[in-house]
């Protein structure tokens, strides 16, 4: 039974605690910390079987039963605290993004090396059933050699403009998934980025320095061509859908959708709209990569989402912001320069 | 050239008209009559390159140049007009029902019999592109040894209520396709009829001495059961589907719809209705029909849709009819008796 | 916290410990029974949390801290088990079908009366997404008047032998619940069956004496007519399907896949199966009926499937199996003055 | 009655003649010319009923009875033929391309606008179904303001490598429908394209100078962003794809297949592939689009797809083109500026 302690009682580190506590056999939270220690948190807690609560994590790191960690701190701590967890000899789960400065990036991976413990990060797209399809399909040879990737990602609705105006831009945000998804669709690394973004959406974003509607090609270093389009706010719901087309043919995904129901009336043949949002969306997937970063330490197999995995969606962001600022495509190996990658 | 007379100018000697000129090669209308010969009409014939129009049918049964004749006049004359057609030496085109007397059906199966010549029943639901592909899969063995055949039809809008009064009742006037489509999926005659009939769209129906719902079961000689759904009234449009499910899966045919756009908004994920009617959703079956017509004559094949094909539905609704009244199952061969079927 | 014991540790026993340990706000479940205590259903209790596991019910009876308890022992044990619970002071869950004797059911109902004890029967799919949601908009208004209920009802595989010897016949142990789906989604009682059956997938269920294919037509007291087809076979998986038609409209639910994945090829364009089977297909059901069930408890509210809506569909059921040996359809009111109902 | 000259007896001249003859109401064809009058094209002309067969298309022009006359001929005689049809005062349909210099299609348009006469060009997909369906929702607001125009093009299968080398490339050829499409769907002119192509699907068109697969992302003149991804070969038919997705909802267009018909069976749920290719999946919108020139010519109204309508994507095609080689965004701009434009 591996012990877990998570970092972060939030809304992400509560998901997983739940997750855990419900559906992961073979892992069980021992602890979790926060920064503010509530007495709603402490009966949360202790009604999911969670046993010490702290207001500092060092407690969870010093705890020699606890075998691996969840980072889910505010993002500019996810660095810091996974190189003194990974020092403090537990395996770490990050959340998304590690950071968003590549030079701590480096740090943490170059702290997994050293370690030889096991590293994954919270790209749970990968673990939904419906990405999953596709990938199997894919590594199954059923569309042949891929050729172009697409992915459509857009939000229910645009994110406060407080949010929007710390989150780092949508690339960093948002399409950092999409980022991933294609990667792991495609089975390939991106070479060369060009972006183009809008404000459509809502005036106040761009205001706020940054992009509501983006359309982003992508080249991949199998000779693929992926292509990305973002919208913050579909008035129908969040829209998730993906294809990959290949020599052999495509394979692509629709929205999930609370029931299968059609109504059939005067105005027209009616079915349900997406599922709301990520957590309605994507709850299972939570699950399901804590899953198999539990089946990683028990087993000592390479987790699903790696490091470089980690790394490579920050790059591409970062490529995508340039891109889309000097108005031409940005290789990849550009930004890796700037960082000795 | 296969020349061809219509006796009969209304709507649907007219589509029958129309279709000939444009669509079906090998033929042509030489002459169309009608008890009612109106300038309209006959700018319409000339438009049209039909160059006799009569107000007597006879003119057409004695132009030894015409080789086959389309008897699309009123019910009640297709059995009379059909025999004489036949002795007049032409293939016969005969517009369902052939009639609803059975004894009348007999006799024109005795001409048909005796004079060797070609007689088709328009049954055209049976050229239709939809359930043409489920035949050719069933046919081809795709679902196997077929156990369930389903029919679901039902109209946009119940009929005037001065038709459903000469209309002989909902089974002959509408199920009677349906009746037919059962014998044609499933490649078997039905044995035994059980039939459910409700008033529920119109009580005016109902006072007419008719119904407008119904559901009817019916035992088919292979061993499969079949059922049929209808509604005079579907409010979003023409409803005709089918589904054949069988020993290696099942297939279902959907309506066809003006477009494939599907709209998605606040109010959910939005695609068309069904195609408004009958001539929109089967004009082509109804040039597809004349063509497999005249290719029976010019290569002297059977009929797609014989004699017999016209009788069994007939049967069949009377069956059905008797079943309704007399609240019990009703055995074919007790229809059949009464006829020295 | 409501306090629950279960009664026969079998799979829909389990199915229930852990739905309600992992799933059921409000309910954990203190103790289990079975007639058989091995030692790995010890262990996959203690893993669950239940403290108590006992070889004899009385235990679970007699324990004045257990609030309710969960009837999931074999079907010829529910009845005395229900009215001893009840006895006892413990509102009841019931499995379906109560039992296969009216007189039996009657007694049950009887003493669901006398006790005020809250008491619910186990037909899942009536919690079911797709379900509810055809019934949620029915009860809406959207679709009008109900003028058609359909159910299609496909098993993806026929049972052993064996179990179909023993069964009761489908219509006990597989349309029970179509009949009781009938009467959820159409908020009316039947009043008349007429069965059709065959023996078309496998000839040993024959010589059981059962059929393995059917069609039932069933009048509604509010004027609607119903029609389900089942299959003990489908080849392509469990084919759960239902459209209510009336007045304004229609509302279809269909099968639930394990993604939205869909593949383009040379073979055409390829969707994945249903759900395989019961536990893939309605899993959630199970914990949703058991919520409700506490629900009804904690709140004093009516549970939402009855002791009447456990006797109604074995009423069907009986009218079904006499309307297929007998030929004729049969009145509910015929079965109902047989047992003074 | 309209009396129409198509010069040009190819496979699109004689697509024209046939939907002409059959289903274009108001107009006839009187004359047909090709340089190659074959025994074969006079028997199919006279079969059609087109009295005049002529191998110099100058008869046709000097013919005081024909009031229009479709360009049907090779890509290199659109201009010239065009031209001398509007001097000798005929209503001009021409095929597109116009040409693919640009000056030439400047003179062309300059005769336009001097003569006063209908000049449209064969932009056929602006009258299919399905891309109808979608304007006519968003030209109705149905989906707000357009933010993001997707449309996906593949053929398929690869033309001849010999076509490949004198088609004028992938982006002239084939991608020249999707730029119009672009514009016609957003309602607004392109400012900006990006282009990336590969090729994936046969070396053989790379070593004939061209490319086989593409994404195109395109600036639009109102704030959106278009997005076209194209391949030469996709196995399961001709994709042809669409969807505007704006600020109250979105609208796509799925493909049209020869029928509803899906299977249900042991390896998935499967639908039939799409129309094979343009001829099956446009052969409506090839008479349409007659009959739209038809009615511009009667009721003196504006064609549908003007004379800049026709220069538009050619532009956007040199953009692409440039934008591919130099691996650079361009503006079309840049492009109109090298032509005074």
């Amino acid at each position: 039974m591996i012990k877990v302690g998570i970092i972060g009682a939030g809304r992400i580190g509560r998901v997983h605690s739940e997750s855990i506590q419900k559906y992961v056999k073979g892992a069980e939270v021992k602890a979790i910390s926060d920064i503010k220690v509530t007495t709603e948190l402490q009966t949360w807690a202790k009604n999911l079987g969670i046993l010490h609560i702290y207001d500092d994590y060092q407690h969870i790191l010093q705890d020699p039963e606890i075998d691996a960690v969840l980072v889910c701190s505010s993002t500019n701590t996810h660095a810091p605290i996974s190189i003194q967890a990974l020092q403090a000899g537990k395996h770490v789960f990050c959340e998304k993004p590690i950071d968003a400065d590549v030079n701590k990036i480096k740090s943490v991976l170059t702290e997994v090396e050293k370690s030889g413990l096991k590293f994954q990060v919270g790209f749970n797209r990968r673990f939904d059933h419906n990405f999953k399809a596709i990938k199997q399909q894919v590594l199954a040879g059923k569309i042949g050699i891929p050729h172009i990737i697409k992915v459509t990602s857009r939000d229910p609705d645009a994110p406060p403009i407080d949010y929007v105006k710390v989150s780092g831009g949508m690339f960093f945000d948002m399409t950092i998934h999409d980022f991933d998804m294609i990667r792991y669709l495609s089975g390939s690394d991106v070479t060369e980025v060009f972006a183009v973004g809008s404000v459509l959406v809502d005036p106040e974003i761009g205001k706020a320095g940054d992009i509501d509607t983006a359309v982003i090609t992508l080249k991949l270093a199998n000779g693929a061509i992926g292509v990305i389009d973002n919208s913050r706010k579909a008035v129908y719901g969040y829209d998730q859908r993906a294809e990959v087309f290949g020599s052999k043919g495509a394979i692509h995904i629709n929205n999930d959708t609370p029931s299968t129901a059609i109504f059939s009336g005067e105005d027209g043949i009616i079915a349900e709209k997406p599922k709301y949002f990520f957590l309605e969306r994507y709850m299972q997937s939570f699950a399901d990569e804590i899953s198999s970063f539990v089946d990683a330490i028990i087993n000592d197999r390479p987790t699903l989402v790696s490091g470089d995995d980690g790394l490579q969606p920050v790059l591409i962001a970062l490529a995508a912001q340039r891109s889309m600022q000097q108005q031409r495509p940005v290789s990849l190996n550009e930004i890796k320069a700037e960082y000795n990658l």
